[in-house]
């Protein structure tokens, strides 16, 4: 992997990620891709879209249909039909917020399974077998991520172990055969104290990963705290490697975070809001239930050029989703990704310009 | 509306519907649109999948969401996308078998809506007016389809009413303007009595509709009754008009149907088991669930051209099934959809080149 910064505009820059299965233009935005689809899209849509990379589960690949089974049909990007990168978590989050009865200690965690309840043991090591398996471009290292709130020495026993796990998996990826076509990224935790997000990156940039992510936050914590830690670290991250903000998806707080040298984003926001029927549209956040739009002729966005928006109106996309139509989902889940796509290669001409400040007042009025 | 008889083989034919909207390949299937929608669908895949009419229905639209804001929106085509022809039924199946609290007379249906109980009441001419607000390429006559099963009593009445609706749909589309734009086909009743059935055709015929449709099989009468019936009344009904078999869509049924001389077919059946995992292919019916392909690289169909067939496994689409994920519906439904028109393609090619018979042979063999 080669990360190349081509422009800056004070903090805020922009860049490419070439990986073997392509190039990612950054500030870059993942659609969430959690069971091997990003929900309600197929591959040929995600292009369409204008999609450079994907987010995928670890953690619920490893449960189903199980890494195995990808790896022998030609790993995630030949199962999934999708050919461009993929980036994988390292199923920490999810460990934490979705399975039951965990049991941690130093050398992994214990869960059960959030579909059968069946019992499994994750370590760092598994992490990266998994992610292996699954042939992704870019790895996570396998992180602990302590609830909010949480008391300062949970925190920090946290930061500890995920620095110690975050050596295991560098050695796991490091022995492994054709480790070299994949990067490693190293996760931040730390909560909203300073000082220990600020020891935990210590101990990652010892470790010399390709990229840096900040984990633990939007886990509940007040958003000042959120934006707190987000412009704290994106200066203290090195700036020659791709700065990961995880889980972030808010267009204000992804504007913020670029601002504070972010590179890199992913939220289920735009495909989860599309499926209950909130769409995105440049003048703003919009509820398509609405009884204002019954014979609306006019698109969701006449500044889109998504398929949704040329082809059906506002009128036709209520009448769907009052009707819980497959085709709702479908169109608006197309609607939303291009919106947030078309978004994010607005704010990197801005970039590219030289005027991404004039870009940031332009939609921090908007009510998303 | 023209329909021209390219060439026969037994009483099987193939042939052309002209519209104004399109030309219609007969033996024709007609993917089923309830809710402006071919479930699943958007339009873009109906044309890749090779549809050249759709049939929506005229109760679902005239409930929700309103036949009015559809004229509205631009009428059925432009509020859905679909510029091909449209076929839609006249809501009298649906009001016998959706619809509460029937009261039935001569003047019309009385009856309460599937969706939230509200009172409606449909006659011939209100049947028409949908219809026309609509803006459909064909129309249905309205018709009073009995119950399996009837007494003869009861299918006589509803023979003689559906007779007299039949006039009445006639005469209130003569009388509306832009009437010549469309056609209207009328539907013949009269259950499993043979005597019947040419009661109600002899009724028709002296109405001179542009086309002419099979009601009232496959409700629940024995396949035996089905045949018969279709056998029957397939070379009673005048040969220069296309004659349509109603909701009929296996496809050993169809063929026998061609094989009497029908031209067009609807039916639920493609869509509907898509979406429940059930998929044809040319060695037969699968369900995509079964142990037996969770690791199965192969398409589901090595002889299907289809988007599914094309980029997917059977064990990538056994695990959208299982995952309950919108993809896998969406995918399974591009694939029968596909399979029906090309199965209807083949089928068209066969008569064309006079070895019907040899098709015949070859797939009433398989299991569907």
């Amino acid at each position: 992997m080669n990360f190349t910064i081509l422009k800056e505009d004070g903090a805020a820059r922009t860049g490419l990620i070439e990986t073997e299965n392509g190039t990612i233009h950054t500030p870059a935005f993942m659609p969430v891709g959690t069971n091997a689809t990003v929900k309600a899209l197929g591959p040929d849509e995600l292009k369409e879209a204008g999609a450079e990379i994907i987010l995928s589960n670890t953690y619920h690949l490893y449960l189903r249909p199980g890494h195995g089974l990808i790896k022998n049909l030609g790993g995630l990007h030949g199962f999934m039909g999708w050919n461009r990168p993929i980036l994988t978590d390292s199923g920490g989050f999810q460990v934490y917020s979705l399975a039951r009865l965990r049991r941690i200690n130093d050398e992994g965690v214990e869960f059960q399974s959030h579909i059968d309840g069946s019992a499994h043991f994750m370590t760092p090591e598994l992490a990266i077998e998994i992610q292996a398996c699954l042939g992704s471009d870019i790895f996570m290292a396998f992180d602990e991520c302590p609830p909010w709130p949480a008391t300062r020495e949970e925190v920090l026993r946290a930061v500890k172990r995920t620095t110690l796990w975050a050596l295991r998996c560098r050695e796991k990826k490091e022995n492994m055969p054709h480790s070299g076509k994949s990067a490693l990224f190293g996760i931040i935790q730390g909560g909203s104290y300073e000082d220990l997000r600020r020891e935990s990156l210590e101990g990652l940039l010892q470790l010399d990963f390709e990229g840096y992510a900040v984990g633990g936050v939007s886990v509940g914590e007040p958003k000042e705290d959120m934006w707190k830690t987000m412009s704290l670290m994106g200066p203290l991250l090195p700036a020659a490697k791709p700065r990961y903000l995880m889980g972030i998806g808010d267009l204000k707080d992804c504007m913020e975070a670029v601002r504070a040298g972010f590179d890199m984003f992913d939220c289920v926001m735009p495909t989860r809001n599309a499926r209950n029927g909130t769409l995105f549209t440049s003048a703003g956040r919009i509820s398509i239930k609405r009884t204002e739009f019954k014979e609306d002729p006019s698109p969701l966005d006449a500044f889109c050029g998504c398929y949704t928006c040329r082809n059906f109106s506002k009128g036709y996309l209520r009448h769907l989703f009052l009707s819980k139509e497959i085709l709702s989902m479908r169109l608006n889940t197309i609607h939303n990704i291009h919106f947030y796509l078309e978004f994010f290669r607005k704010m990197r001409e801005s970039i590219t310009e030289g005027r991404f400040s004039e870009f940031r007042r332009k939609w921090e009025t908007v009510e998303w």
